[in-house]
């Protein structure tokens, strides 16, 4: 009997909760029981409290049920096992191996693939390892200073939001400057390059097809800068590629990282992607701390209770909100600076993923998939869009991050408290005064109330925490990507610009309106 | 006869719009003769085409007939002349006299506020080229090499966004370099200080009423590693604050600089706001050109025509896409790296000013108001979030911005075409895949099209292009708040969770559910 890949409507669970519902009443709800009860214990430290989603003790039942009824965990077992997940592109889908192995060896075509990730993993260590000894040198026989990866996507928002969030996390020496060039506008590349010393700056070609534009592009923009500075740019640059693009092993690099099909773009932070970059700008130390912590959510998100997994619980409750009660956006809220740019990996990570509307069969469905994803550290939100937040016209779920402890542990008191103590006083008040809301009679100051958040904690950011809050959301959005029975694994979306432009430049432009835009902007 | 306020549901054709209606059908609408039509000559060199925008030339009528109906130009006049247009806290909205008078003198108990309001630009000039000339120097008798803003909200995201926007836009050149300090998370003041040389830097301290919790615990963070360093605190920092503020006129700065409680903090980029930072770090004649540029487009929004007026009709298509269509967000999407923070000052401009559930006389509303903002830098987006934008489930309008030249004018030739030319390329294909989609046999590879957007364009983003896209959304917004009925320019729901985490730092806290989130956090 094997695993049913089917539509959340045709599940029975599925279906009661597609009837919809009222949000629960959290101003009655949120009691102090609730919020001992509703809590999880997630891995590497973390605990996520779901007291303050919108969910009574019926909704919370319907989605153990629907956990059961849609084989969740089994499903998550079979993708780590090897299983083909992506199923349009006839892909398996092993991101979660570059950071560990739960069963045995999984092989396709002979090829131990947990094997293979291990090893590229290694190269970097020794790699790593040789530029921070000054063994590996730039054309000038002078050591490296500072690394800049060029990538876009997946190659840039994940790599780029892990690296600010651990920068400051590590008391001992930082090793290499790290900055990132992504954008085909010139200006993105003009600027960062302007701001290195190319004599001593590394850089790494990201893509894993090797045929990316706009990295191409920047390559070439880099690559004559370098010539113009009268360096050698093949004694500047490595590459993190496929073993079968046009950039492997070729002359132009120092070296090549190897990635391949099974690693999504925006699943690759843990892979070669992440790994060169974290590696050479914070040691190879912090890049197996992360990876840990990584592997320990992994495990965590193989329960298949969701009442004792974190990142099930809050996927079938992001379902419960988007289906159940028709919200279509979520905000990401980290009251932590150092994840100033999660959210914006995770609005690539969840939207470029669940923003589907066809099943993994290519079936249209009927119902709506993957929210708006967008978000702000606290509390610099607050005193922005906190204000549409709590008295807008529309509910938004809110999804809150925050530390008992800052990173660098450099404070000030204040007013009679530390920084760190006001920013979580912020936190916990806020979670308060969007659930509970408040009367008033003055309309204008009144808050409705009732609007949804969950929180997710730890002690600090740490490089294995960071590790497993990016399993947490990687996990959250494939266990979605299964309740609604689409391939969360693809980007066919993405197709249709490329072809576009490529006719632009081309020449090829056969639609009017297509060549009246391409006039109107000088192309 | 004077203007009257009314409902969106109280106006004849906001009840016909209010009555929902199709997405018109841009497939067959978006020929070249429409692209040629809806075109709007706009200020400082902006065009505007809402060829794409989900109207057909009946729904464009009725968007007219409404401007009309709703006295929409007369209300901006009115709002100029300083009539009371926060009515909630009783006070003039007078952001548009930073730049430029339109008619005659503002008064307001027998002040030129006009007048004021240049003053202190006056006095920022003459600050700022005694800084540049090193007659104004750190307690160390050296000359000011950086500068760093203190502040949070409006005191840091338009700033910073409109620095970043400008400071390669200027081939002279550049006098300090600049940062931004707005988090009460300690992480981000340990890390902005520690990439400083302390004795160089030159601090602004933002804050209007000179109580915003995080920023004077910034200062106070601030002034402690100052002194550490052997400096006088005091002759590091100024503040920018109002006449009545615990701040003004204090010993402990070098100079203050005044704003009164007529500019809303997210309308205060004009301002001695972001006017400090701005001709500190890039020049006097920089803030000159950016505020020229923004009065042209004041003056422009005068226009009570909405389809000679892109500001006025950008709002009522937004209110048609909301209201009529039911779109409940809109992603800010410009192609260009320079405007990567825009989006999230727009984030806060739109949604603190018109996330509201009441209208302007307190009474509540039967009608969706401000949408939820996103958005990230085109190309960066494309390979992030657009997979959703083109085949998710809802529909997102989109605001494109765009540019026919790059800023630093260094680009690269790569497979024939210039970065510069792939960025506009990139641009034209996305507004034609978005609006005309693609049948396929499979449905996975489908695009359903009719995802409407807009574009704004312009030759180069200058300073006076830069604050002509501000003086746009804001005067968008600002029209929009005319549709709905709401005031635009008070911020009530940022209100609760200030009192709550008061009480959470001082120990009132009464509410049980708060008490346990404290606990849960160590507070």
């Amino acid at each position: 009997m094997g695993i049913q890949f089917k539509n959340l409507d045709q599940s029975k669970s599925g279906k009661k909760l597609l009837k919809g519902a009222k949000s629960a009443n959290l101003k009655s709800l949120l009691t102090e029981d609730r919020i001992r009860d509703y809590q999880i214990a997630g891995p590497a430290g973390w605990r996520f409290s779901y007291a303050a989603r919108p969910v009574d003790p019926q909704a919370v039942q319907l989605l153990v049920d629907l956990a059961a009824e849609q084989d969740l965990a089994a499903k998550y077992r079979e993708l780590l096992n090897g299983a083909v997940m992506n199923t349009g592109e006839d892909r398996l889908v092993l991101h979660h191996l570059t950071r560990g192995q739960v069963d045995g060896p999984v092989r396709k075509d002979g090829k131990d693939l947990g094997a293979f990730y291990r090893s590229q993993l290694e190269k970097i260590r020794t790699f790593t390892e040789q530029v921070h000894q000054g063994t590996i040198k730039g054309s000038t026989e002078k050591a490296f200073t500072s690394v800049v990866q060029i990538g876009i996507g997946g190659s840039d928002l994940g790599p780029r939001a892990m690296f600010l969030a651990l920068e400051n996390s590590v008391s001992g020496k930082k090793y290499l400057d790290a900055h990132f060039i992504s954008n085909v506008d010139p200006d993105d590349a003009t600027a960062v390059v302007a701001s290195q010393k190319l004599e001593t700056t590394l850089f790494i070609l990201v893509s894993k097809s090797g045929t990316t534009q706009e990295t191409l592009a920047n390559e070439n923009f880099v690559r004559e800068k370098l010539q113009k500075a009268g360096l050698n740019p093949d004694r500047h640059m490595v590459a993190v590629t496929s073993e079968t693009s046009p950039l492997a092993k070729s002359s132009r690099y120092l070296a090549s990282f190897f990635i391949d099909d099974y690693i999504g773009g925006r699943y690759s932070s843990t892979s070669a992607v992440g790994a060169t970059i974290l590696a050479l700008a914070l040691g190879w130390e912090v890049v197996e701390r992360f990876l840990k912590g990584a592997h320990e959510a992994d495990v965590a998100a193989l329960e298949p209770d969701p009442r004792k997994n974190a990142a099930l619980m809050d996927a079938l409750l992001g379902v419960w909100e988007r289906n159940a009660l028709g919200y279509p956006s979520t905000a990401v809220l980290p009251y932590s600076q150092a994840l100033s740019r999660f959210p914006a990996h995770l609005q690539q990570l969840d939207m470029e993923s669940n923003g589907k509307q066809v099943n993994r069969f290519g079936q249209p469905l009927k119902y709506a998939t993957g929210p708006v994803i967008f978000g702000e550290p606290g509390t610099n939100g607050q005193h922005s869009f906190y204000q549409h937040l709590h008295q807008g016209t529309d509910t938004v779920p809110l999804q809150f991050i925050g530390f008992l402890e800052s990173q660098a542990g450099s404070d000030v008191v204040s007013e009679g408290s530390t920084s760190q103590t006001k920013l979580k006083a912020n936190l916990a008040a806020q979670i308060v005064a969007f659930a509970k809301g408040q009367t008033h009679e003055n309309a204008n100051k009144m808050f409705p109330g009732n609007r949804p958040s969950s929180l997710l904690w730890n002690t600090k950011l740490t490089p294995e925490a960071l590790g497993a809050l990016l399993a947490h959301f990687e996990n959250k959005v494939m266990f979605q990507g299964f309740l609604w029975n689409i391939n969360s694994f693809d980007q066919e979306g993405v197709q249709l610009g490329k072809i576009l432009t490529k006719s632009v430049l081309d020449g090829s432009a056969s639609d009017p309106a297509l060549r009246a835009f391409a006039k109107i902007l000088s192309v």
